[in-house]
């Protein structure tokens, strides 16, 4: 059965505890990376001791992801979201990848900070998944054996900075901004019987309380099973690497359509640039300070709840 | 004065050692990634143990960069490479950054392995950086202040799939294989008068004894200076960190003119992807199993000589 757990900050120290109903049972031990803690505490074997809780209420959030992992995220992977933006998520062409730095990681409930100079800070939910164990060479994942090679699942919102992000192609530098990465609250440890609920968790995300992405992960594209064996071909992962799944549609980012695109291609760089960030100028979905950006994935039958991120978007200081 | 360190192992002992005239003078302590090597040894205050030396011969080359460290890249970075790809590298738009899986890391005597199922294997010699401090927020880096951020200085090539990376759009795939990044021989660390010389490094890459790739650092368009400034706006980097500043003129890969890629914008995608693979076809630059690829590295005074890394390309095993 699927097990919450936070990573915390409890009278000063960093601990690891599974969350039931607000109430923090600590898991024994010190945990310095999140490769650690998951390669100490497989679900199958995770000793819970009976007695001492802590009430939910009295602890601070920390990122159950550690800044030591790699930070892998897919683009362009919702069916809606590929249709809106002018792809066809039938004709599969590859699976899109790229990374965030990992100092963009901060816990749930942090403030993100919209970067002086930036001007259309975007918000994107994701499921992310966390890695069980360390993958070296090629590997035949498979839906019956991905429980091996995952050990959990967690929010992630994949902040970006459009402005940047786009005209400069390379999605790295305008998505790997300091807080630009708030992961968690919650690693849902899985069971191998909860795998297959990976396909059915609904994500939602609000602004200000306004629905601004609902999706379920029915309509991811490429799914952990291809994406893992494809990227065992390539690069070492490692035991507590993240793995974000990509966004549903809903984002402020307006692509122009494949038309526009094409017309778009003639003009001078320069100008071509100009017109896409004078389109973006008219999407009030942009954030600003001030504005709070809510996200939660669960399971239709609510065993994985993956808790709830708050963030409030404040300026950088000047 | 420039000192050449050299990581390497001898009998079984991963070691770091000072490299002059063919032999190596151990440096005492073990340091476990480049991070603790360069902390603990700022070049002001190297201790080096008279005595005992090392003929070079009788060690394995090791990675100076370790894999827990980020392995950041500029690309298009060189005023030539730019005119040729169709860019005026004086109307400088942005500096372009990606990101490179660790896991490529190589010593610099290492096969390149030629992945099955990629057709267009390139090179790429770089000057890589390797930073002396950690960064984390925003700094205002200077040629005064360089030498304060950046310990010494590599050889990497940034070896490519060009099938993977270009159509995929987003560089890090294509670019992160294992194998792809060979860093060494030398670490050179540096001293503040060393710093001048950054600018005017040689770089040479010749493939089974033929020149292929051949500039100096003078061309490069976005300098240290002005990337760690922006970087450090951005995201934290940390001693030990590799900054791979591009790569010149003379890669395999053939970039249509723009003319040709404002034509093939009009193209559906996959016509246009095909007509690309098509002209890289009639590049026979591209690297097959059993080519021989030389870089080095040095300064016109030969005070600063980053070593020669050799690579046989191999192709990966059926």
């Amino acid at each position: 059965m699927a097990l919450h757990v936070l990573h915390y900050l409890h009278h000063g120290h960093a601990q690891w505890g599974v969350v039931a109903n607000g109430a923090i049972t600590p898991i024994p031990g010190e945990f310095r990376s999140t490769a650690e803690f998951i390669e100490a505490n497989p679900i199958e074997r995770l000793f819970l001791p009976r007695g001492l809780t802590i009430p939910e209420s009295e602890v601070q959030w920390l990122s159950p992801v550690t800044a030591n992992q790699q930070f892998i995220c897919q683009g362009a992977n919702y069916r809606q979201h590929m249709i809106e933006s002018g792809m066809d998520p039938d004709v599969k062409k590859f699976n899109m990848i790229f990374t965030k730095a990992t100092s963009c990681i901060v816990p749930a409930d942090s403030p993100v900070v919209k970067p002086n100079g930036v001007q259309f800070l975007d918000y994107e939910i994701e499921l992310g998944l966390v890695l069980k164990r360390d993958i070296t060479s090629r590997e035949s994942v498979t839906e019956e054996n991905l429980h091996d090679y995952i050990a959990g699942a967690v929010i992630v919102n994949d902040y970006s900075a459009r402005d940047i992000q786009i005209p400069q192609m390379q999605f790295y530098k305008g998505k790997s901004y300091r807080t630009f990465g708030p992961v968690g609250p919650y690693l849902c440890l899985l069971e191998k019987q909860d795998i297959p609920k990976l396909k059915e968790l609904v994500l939602t995300l609000t602004v200000n309380g306004t629905v601004r992405q609902n999706d379920s992960t029915a309509g991811l594209v490429y799914g952990p099973v291809e994406t893992l064996t494809e990227l065992s071909a390539v690069h070492d992962l490692h035991a507590g690497d993240l793995l974000a799944t990509g966004t549903p549609s809903g984002c402020a980012l307006s692509i122009p359509s494949p038309e526009k695109q094409r017309a778009a291609a003639q003009l001078p760089e320069a100008e071509k640039w100009r017109l896409f960030l004078k389109m973006q100028e008219d999407r009030p979905q942009y954030l600003r300070a001030g504005d709070l950006v809510e996200a939660h994935i669960v399971s239709c039958d609510g065993a994985i709840n993956l808790g709830v991120q708050r963030n409030v978007v404040v300026d950088e200081a000047a």
